[in-house]
């Protein structure tokens, strides 16, 4: 038997997946990413963390392919180009690791790597081309066409949390514009909208006993009970996120876009919505193109990082 | 000597052209497109014009490796799915044209062939992947990465036209949406707006003279005058248009961007307005993204078709 290793780098965790060459996971752990020093233990930790679990299931490197990692920045020919949340400038991964490990090694960017999961392993196995859409703190997304990701000549593609989608906003967002997508339909993008209204509305509203403590999921909660403020929240977080993704289908017209990420919990009333809005921002092949829940969770990094193993 | 065949259907002419196994242009040349009939002879006509440039040249069949065609539709695995301006529905036409004219034919649509010719012999040939805009009567786009066409499951990427842009837009686009790219940035909607912004002001205007004759070029040559009209105008075109395009890099992060068809001989002036509309509506990477104008002119398609043989 012949093996891959699945590894998805993110700022609080590492979660690692050993799989069959034929990528079925047989067991995924994680570990804590270790920030500290610029994040300059991180490869060591990840290497030593790998080297322990094939020794406990007896596997001998030889009889591993290779091992796949996703991290959480912009990756050109195995050379990441900084990631801040983990204090990394410019490194030259796939080099630095396999040296580490004695493993052939592949690297590309976390949210492109999680759609390349969901592609081949997820909700995405039926289609021939994905964009994903990630809703999590942010909006990140990957796109996939005929198993190959585009990465982007900078290692930016799929970087649609930052088109811009409102041009009347006055808000600036983290990166200093002001009308992007992040700032409506991320996790931190609803919680700010919900908030403004609840400042402008002098309406009752059940989401007003939450004050500083709300988030996207008491928002889409409050919404389902048909509380208003939460309500135009839910509506303004979705519209944006249709024209959005109409947008992205226009340029890239994949099969099928996938929705992942905390927020894509809210489900069937999401998708529904969602979809009426980005019909009205589609023409001619709205019908043909497929709004789906990811279904990977997230184990979609590990599935991901095994697939880029060649 | 070897050969292939690169041909560009029009809505109002045929361009054809003979290259070298290479894609070296030997000669070029033009017949009308028949659209009686629902255009039930082009592929006719095409057919013995070619051979009889092949004939004319003592070229025989056995030394040409295929022949490419552009047509103005969506185009999968070689299946055209309507071309209205031509007439056609759905046509096998790598089949029907193989038939006709006993060559290998490779299809795709004329936009996405037209950057394919500049990406290989073009303003695109130093650059990995790109994204080439045609502003003429309508917004037209392909994307190309590392040589392949970006296709898109239906045949219809690179269509950011109908990005929406304005979503305070309520004058209505062809298409049926508000505030599609393609009501600012073609050179339709460049008269559109004069016209508007004409209707609006009491202000003095060299472009009133021009009356219901005024086009894109007019515009454009009296913005370079200095006329507050048309300045107006030129500026709201070059807004939507570096909104959408800045839009399209931040999901496709190409290298270079392409800009090409009758309205880019506005040159330098557009491309100098184009830029820093660009960089406002970019994060990162903004500097990495080369502007380019188009170079290959209306032999973009024919150039791009020969590229498409294998």
């Amino acid at each position: 038997m012949r093996y891959k290793i699945g590894v998805d780098l993110g700022g609080t965790t590492v979660k690692m997946g050993l799989f069959t060459s034929e990528c079925e996971l047989i067991e995924d752990w994680e570990i804590v990413t270790d920030k500290s020093d610029n994040g300059a233990n991180i490869l060591n930790d990840i290497a030593s963390s790998i080297d322990e679990k094939l020794e406990a299931n007896n596997i001998t490197k030889n009889l591993v392919d290779g091992l796949g990692i996703g991290v959480p920045g912009p990756v050109v020919n195995g050379v990441v180009y900084g990631c801040t949340n983990i204090g990394w400038g410019d490194v030259n991964l796939v080099d630095e690791l396999s040296e580490l490990i004695g493993l052939q090694v592949y690297a590309d960017n976390d949210a492109n790597v999680a759609a390349l999961g969901e592609y081949f392993a997820g909700s995405g196995k039926d289609y021939s081309s994905i964009l994903m859409v990630t809703l999590g703190t942010g909006v990140g997304g990957g796109i996939i066409i005929d198993g190959n990701i585009i990465q982007g000549f900078n290692g930016y593609a799929g970087e649609l949390g930052h088109m811009l989608v409102n041009f009347n906003e006055t808000d600036m967002c983290t990166c200093g514009k002001c009308g992007c997508l992040e700032q409506y339909s991320s996790a931190t993008g609803v919680k700010r909208l919900a908030l403004k209204h609840l400042s402008e509305s002098n309406n009752e509203s059940s989401l007003k006993e939450f004050g500083e403590t709300i988030n996207a999921k008491i928002v889409f909660e409050e919404a389902k009970k048909g509380d208003n403020v939460a309500l135009k929240t839910v509506d303004e977080c979705l519209t944006m996120l249709g024209r959005g993704i109409a947008n992205v289908c226009h340029v890239i017209n994949p099969e099928a876009v996938i929705l992942g990420g905390g927020m894509s919990n809210a489900g069937d009333y999401m998708m529904r919505k969602l979809r009426s809005e980005f019909d009205a921002g589609m023409i001619f092949i709205k019908k043909d193109t497929k709004l789906v829940l990811a279904s990977l969770g997230s184990r979609a990094g590990i599935y991901g990082a095994c697939h880029l193993v060649g």
